[in-house]
């Protein structure tokens, strides 16, 4: 098991199936050294969306629930980075994560939304997690999802 | 004519004259092998942008109408790449999509409204067209259009 | 001085201390000859959120004030950068732009407000800030800031 693998198991952590796209795209892509995830949604290891990580930020979901939902993200951005790389520590740098909440208009804690999955990333990857990063609030996602993260990341 | 340029033609699809950019910045902008092209709206073939497609998908716009609205941001990416390359088939992936719905904030269908630009870069483009894709549901788009479509390719 | 600090002082900018990121991740990532800087919110010079620029273009922040807070994403993105490469004059070209505007659902002069980030680029770059760029109206920006600037350079 690698350096990687190893600190998932540590932190507890399975790798879910990696989700199919819902529609005609692929969930990566690699060009050169740079490895694109697809953005991801906030489905739990069992591949489902939780009542409470569906809707929006600062209305029915609570922030403390966006953050988890965030957190899943960058789990399912993970698996989709193993089902790419087969092995996680081709992983050289995380580095940039788009982060998409979706909020209430009147919502203005977004970046501690996106905290569920910056943190995740830099708790399973460390210093090779350490990203860019963007965060909006946005007005609607796919499914009614209340988060969305997408991700660069430079691979050997 | 080219591999990508005859399937176009196959396709009855015929590049419009690519838009300027309405501010001060550049349609696309080549660093390394990675070509960036700007977000494109949803103008049609004469360059305007048809009531269809003027609005909120999940309001004003239906979501077929929406998907149109998509395919033709495609189209328009396409054009900034001939602009770009000059021959189409240097393009050797279409690395992401990145789709922005201006929708409604109860609409959850952002992801078949998007299909409609992934449908056409892939009929175009084929196994090279297969592409990483984020899309989000925003609050305003440029000129109250209902779609916009930013890519990156992998050009030779 | 360098060519690109020189510009910045003839146009009588300061760079300010770079903005420390709000959470567990970096302001800035390279991979490879690309600098992705995180998205840079409107602080002014002081570090401040000004009154002016906090709240949704359309609503509270009028269309001026909008363009002024994009410019000054601008400056902390540049300041992000110098914090990056140590000299700014490294910078080979300002590859893309994205714009997050926060709107209120019926603005549409979204490309307008950008004008203030892409403006400040092109007159301190010149010819190497001729940048591809996304623009979109967004629900909620982090501290209910106006406008957030992300950005991508390619780097000697």
């Amino acid at each position: 098991m690698g350096i990687v693998e190893t600190k998932l198991a540590e932190l507890g952590i399975t790798l879910p199936t990696p989700a199919a796209p819902v529609a005609n795209y692929v969930p990566f892509a690699l060009a050169g050294k740079l490895l694109v995830i697809s953005g991801q949604v906030c489905f739990g290891p069992d591949g489902k969306l939780s009542d409470a990580h569906k809707g929006k930020v600062g209305a029915a979901v609570t922030p403390e629930a966006g953050k988890e939902a965030a957190k899943l993200c960058a789990i399912n951005v993970l698996a989709q980075a193993k089902a790419a790389l087969g092995d996680l520590d081709r992983i050289q740098r995380c580095v940039r994560l788009g982060g998409f909440i979706s909020a209430d208009p009147g919502f203005t804690g977004v970046p501690g939304v996106m905290n569920g999955a910056s943190d995740l990333i830099v708790a399973v990857l460390g210093e090779r997690g350490r990203h860019a990063r963007t965060t909006v609030g946005v007005a609607a996602l796919p499914m009614d999802c209340a988060v969305e993260v997408e991700a660069m990341f430079e691979v050997a």
